[in-house]
């Protein structure tokens, strides 16, 4: 028997191409805009415009954050391989890992987990959230472990991204349990930590995303993709004012050169320090 | 005299976010949908509503083309590597070159090239057009290559997308020049070429971004950014109704031992061929 | 005050390239080998020969497995974009995550995790070993973890690389406390888990690795360097008899269009099986 | 009947692994180098003992050239995302394209062309190599392109690898015509530039490669395969000394925003300039 391959993406004959079940000519262009439909594809379920509106503000927050090591990786990828838009754009995203992007899956994960071992008795109130997050945070503590979406390295009282995010989620409807328990976890956590930190952007994306039932496992995801359109806008800005070499002559004329230490042989070098409390930047 | 990096795009500072001069939370997120953005990014000039339709219609019409050789390599990426979705992504996208995403950006550029020529005196009606296109196409035979985004491996008649791509321009006041040339080398190619060949949907992705004024050289860009969230839907459905590893298994499985054979020793393979004339999909 | 950025790689002047504080021209080309220069370059102290023996025969161990997942998805990347060869190596490379070259690396690490913890006192016969493989390999059971290195998918009773590389090492008095203690593991784990598996070579490679004193860290690199090399031998033999395309092909004339289930929204996929005991080929 | 797919590589069963039609455990590994074994997989025959030498030593010379922007795009990626080593490689290597690492090709195929434009009448002298390169660089100089391999942003005089190499390939008997040839450009192209420029390291790399033999289409393989080493070096360094996070910083800090200025819209930017007479750096 020949093995088959499923799929209920897209595909076509000689006269039309289906997309989702839709014609994708007729029902979609023009018709659909595009977070409409990556949102779409992903769930295979056709979203409310509910839905759609805080999935784009969610991709609008994450887009760009001017030079981050990932905008920066991509300015020299193409510098050094301007025929080649596909390899700076990977490299950028490449870049999209644990740490300064992992954020908002970490989050989602970290509140998923917490809602989905109540089973069907979620809180009803701001008060039934608050003892739930009052445990939750002295669990991570106790474990010794960052809560994610904790904190920023330049917003060290307030996100600005986090208020607006929730108001935009209230307004849809779509305020549910990742992002009321978030919310609670900002109230709660300076009694357990003894200090106050902010909710940050990235974090409050991943509680979100998490209430519209997306995949946690595609989380990171959906930053990539807002952040392949921010890498877009920055490898535009590197063909009309480039920095790459100058960025790159700034780090070659200031180099060092160091005799090799034999005895650094065998030693294994430390981790690298946990990032886990801060947004999609790190430390200034 | 330390050395500065002029940028446009996105900064902060404690309390505000900045991208593009407006304040990020304030006046983007949730007022500006992802695909205007991106535009926005990209040109650094606010896009109009027409704009964005026109856009986001591309968007959409390249998006997801069902199991091409780009989506098998992120499925077989993420079956190596399920730890990095990151990886699994650029590797898809690296697929996204000269060969089968790389027809919006060679029809953009050929068409630019003729407009250009002309300096101001663009034709103003369907038959000034036609001699142009005429010109044009007589030139690329006698040169002896292809005219990008003519013909398709499937739609071998009429590609579906084309006309609606025409009438949603139309529609918003943007079939410019590079689209009605377009269309009239749709028109006049059979009395050069002697047979008929469809306007692909890749190539009218082509005119209709260079009508828009966007850089010739992110053209390919904006195929990435839709084939980034087509991605996302082929990995999410890999995680639902995983098919790589059988993939994987069917071609391990069926592999034919060969000795090696001495006399390939310094041969040159032969370029491959071109695929100029194709859509987005190699022939079948 | 200037950034500095420290290194004790490479450096030139006009007349001079210095790698590692040596002249690159005078006393490195020609007279070190390839595999020699990069122990060097990643450990900064000169290897001995017998070091470089050992090395180059994991490099040679790892190199190629025929029609692994990043074999395949190199060539299908090279089919959709040959003008960029970088990036079809580059997305071979991407599958060398957690679960198909994870293997070295975690194979490594267990190792070293048991040798760290007696600190000084490392076993001085196999009676010593076995019985510090056996508390290794009973805790492992206990957690429900799989012990790296142990089976093989194909090579079911022996993996024919682990005898050759224990004798490489035996040979070149480099066979220390990591690949004592795998091997012991070889010979008490049927008594802990009830069935006797192989001790294959990909986490044979992590302990001879771990015995030269390499980072662990970078043991994952090691064998993306090997696969490097097999990736140009796989990109070679496409560019002389192309599969890729008869590969896509097969794939999108068996795809099966299936209508979306609606019901699969917010349903997150199970996390991918481990694969811990295998190879670096998944399971046949 | 089900679709084969031939392959003269790796294959292995429960007993044995094959590669090159080789016992994998009992012939190659501890026998044969990695540089050897890299060599062979390419052109599938054995290589001698002289032409292992001259091609490790040609991957000694491109191995690491200290900061350039692919070890601080590796670097950076690193930071971003250390849980994914293989994505911080790939991202080095994808800047592996048409500017910084692409003079070994260029050199290659250029030198190619010319020879094999001669049929079987290669010159028999210094004299006669000499007319042969006055033609080719005057036919180069008429076209407005750079002769490749000529010229050097550091070693402005005399680049040090180049006599080096030429000595290692003369002592194994593999100084062959398109080495000859650029041997005879060096001494014939001030001739008709009117000044004098040093053959550099990377094109005399494609020189001696192409005299090896090898696939012009492969040239910059080698290139990436010596550059996935001193990546790893690169990479080594950054977890015992980072400076990954200190770039990130410098580029940060000295952010200027600059209003974006609408009028940009619409206009191309201009193709990068050509770095085409540079060796593998770009201009200091």
């Amino acid at each position: 028997m020949t093995q088959q391959y499923p799929t209920s993406l897209g595909t076509s004959d000689a006269d039309t191409i289906t997309l989702l079940g839709q014609n994708l000519a007729d029902d979609l262009m023009g018709k659909v805009g595009f977070g409409e439909l990556t949102l779409w594809m992903v769930t295979q379920r056709r979203p409310t415009q509910s839905e759609v509106r805080v999935f784009e503000a969610v991709l609008v927050a994450l887009a760009d954050h001017g030079f981050t090591p990932t905008a920066i990786a991509a300015r020299l990828t193409y510098l050094s391989a301007p025929d080649s838009l596909q390899g700076a754009l990977a490299a950028g995203l490449l870049g999209g890992g644990s740490r300064f992007l992992g954020v908002t899956e970490d989050s989602g994960r970290f509140l998923h987990g917490v809602i989905e071992s109540l089973g069907p008795d979620v809180p009803e109130d701001d008060a039934g959230y608050d003892a739930l997050a009052l445990v939750a945070v002295q669990r991570a503590r106790a474990a010794r472990k960052f809560v994610p979406g904790l904190g920023h390295p330049v917003h060290k009282v307030r996100d600005p991204r986090t208020p607006v995010l929730i108001t935009i989620a209230d307004e849809e409807g779509l305020r549910g349990p990742h992002l009321r328990l978030f919310e609670a976890i900002g109230r709660v956590h300076p009694q357990v930590l003894g200090r106050t930190l902010p909710l940050n952007g990235a974090g409050t994306c991943g509680a979100v995303l998490a209430d519209l039932g997306l995949p946690l496992s595609l989380l990171r995801g959906f930053a990539l993709l807002a952040r392949a359109a921010g890498l877009l806008g920055q490898l535009a800005e590197e063909q009309r004012t480039p920095i790459a070499n100058d960025i790159y002559l700034s780090v070659d004329r200031n180099a060092t050169y160091v005799a090799p230490a034999v005895s650094t042989w065998g030693d294994d070098p430390p981790d690298p320090p946990p990032v886990g409390s801060a947004d999609d930047l790190p430390p200034k």
